[in-house]
């Protein structure tokens, strides 16, 4: 099973406190381009895989989505989207995607925001996920980028010039990767890019757009302290279709 | 234009004495993975953009393809492939890969070994090659990886637990990279692993498979000196086909 993270007390409570929990979509940065990944939602039947609050349940709604699903492992985050959701075309169900199986043949898109760096047998789920989609339906999703994810010390380096580098390894040593973020011990997925694409390839869909998302020069002039970040990756944003 | 590098006599000489120069495909760590990418060659016509020394040529005209045109920008390359070459079906071509306009619809394959990284205009030859290939036809090639490429000092560095680490910086930054190999003021182009693909989706392509290849832990036992090259990948090896 996942370990279920977001029910810890104080990595939800930590994770309540950051921008894209306070503010929502308009509080992740990566939000603008992974929304222009998206298929039009009007009329358009939705799972969201780790919906946690609901954020993007509510927006597809508002984009006139004929119906909503979200569904989330953490107890904790599901109370409150329930809380703040007042829309009978969104509906929420608590399950670890793990072992997950929707509906067969239901959903004309998938979606799910860094969720997919958590889960253990994602062959399974991207098999699940390509059944609960209609013929021509649309999986978007983000996870954190494997050039984040390899390194067994997350921490940047200095290179001889005087340059962040962020320093990988283990990049071919898929696998568990523990982190301190936000608490002690937390538990995620590293794996390759090549790993995510065949895994999608291997489960029936077709790559249609792959973003290796770092912010933009405009953020990073907003926001200088993340000046850094565009070093490298930060998440990688992929579109695929059931073909 | 391109950079002729191969004709400079200090990296002409160095590269003859690279194993993949003295033994061929054979002494290329990463040919194995790459030819189970490629198609059945016998009856097939194939086009080889950056041929070098021809191995790959006469490889293909081994497996009885029906034939092969090698096309190349290095005169020394091509003086020594075309010495090397007793077979009819095999024929090279002098040319800049940069403004080479292939016949049209004319190749079941496409291959290009360590080429494209050299090439500024990508999403042009891309739309070259896509044309040059019959529908359905693949293209087999293979690129240094964008971890690679990326990094203004490519020297590794070493992590707070002493274990070596590949700096990446300058990741987003695409374009123009100086690299001394072989000789000094040897010029790449860096591109994003996104940036492959969406030009390959772009030109028509279908992604059919990606490998972020590094030396196995098999060749690592037989070549020690290789431990660190698996800590990060080393090429980018790719298959499309004309869809």
């Amino acid at each position: 099973m996942t370990q279920n993270i977001y029910d810890d007390e104080t990595f939800f409570a930590g994770y309540s406190r950051l921008p894209r929990s306070i503010h929502g979509l308009d509080g992740a940065p990566e939000w603008p381009v992974l929304r222009g990944m998206l298929p039009q939602l009007a009329g358009r039947k939705v799972l969201d895989l780790g919906c946690g609050f609901g954020w993007f349940c509510r927006f597809a709604a508002g984009e006139g989505a004929a119906s909503v699903l979200g569904v989330d492992v953490s107890e904790k985050m599901l109370e409150r989207a329930q809380r703040e959701t007042d829309d009978s075309r969104v509906s929420y169900e608590r399950a670890d995607l793990e072992r997950y199986t929707p509906p067969a043949d239901a959903f004309d898109l998938a979606y799910s925001s860094l969720a997919f760096h958590y889960i253990e047998d994602l062959a399974g789920l991207f098999g699940q996920v390509h059944a609960a989609l209609k013929p021509g339906g649309a999986l978007v999703c983000s996870v954190e980028h494997p050039i984040m994810t390899a390194p067994t010390r997350q921490e940047w380096l200095t290179d001889a010039d005087g340059r962040a580098a962020w320093p990988v390894n283990g990049y071919l040593d898929e696998g568990r990767r523990v982190s301190n973020w936000l608490t002690e011990g937390v538990v995620k997925r590293h794996r390759a890019v090549a790993t995510h694409l065949d895994l999608l390839l291997g489960a029936g869909f077709r790559l249609d757009r792959l973003v290796e998302w770092a912010p933009s020069p405009e953020q990073v002039t907003a926001e200088p302290a993340w000046t850094r970040e565009r070093e490298r990756p930060f998440f990688l944003l992929i579109a695929a279709a059931r073909s």
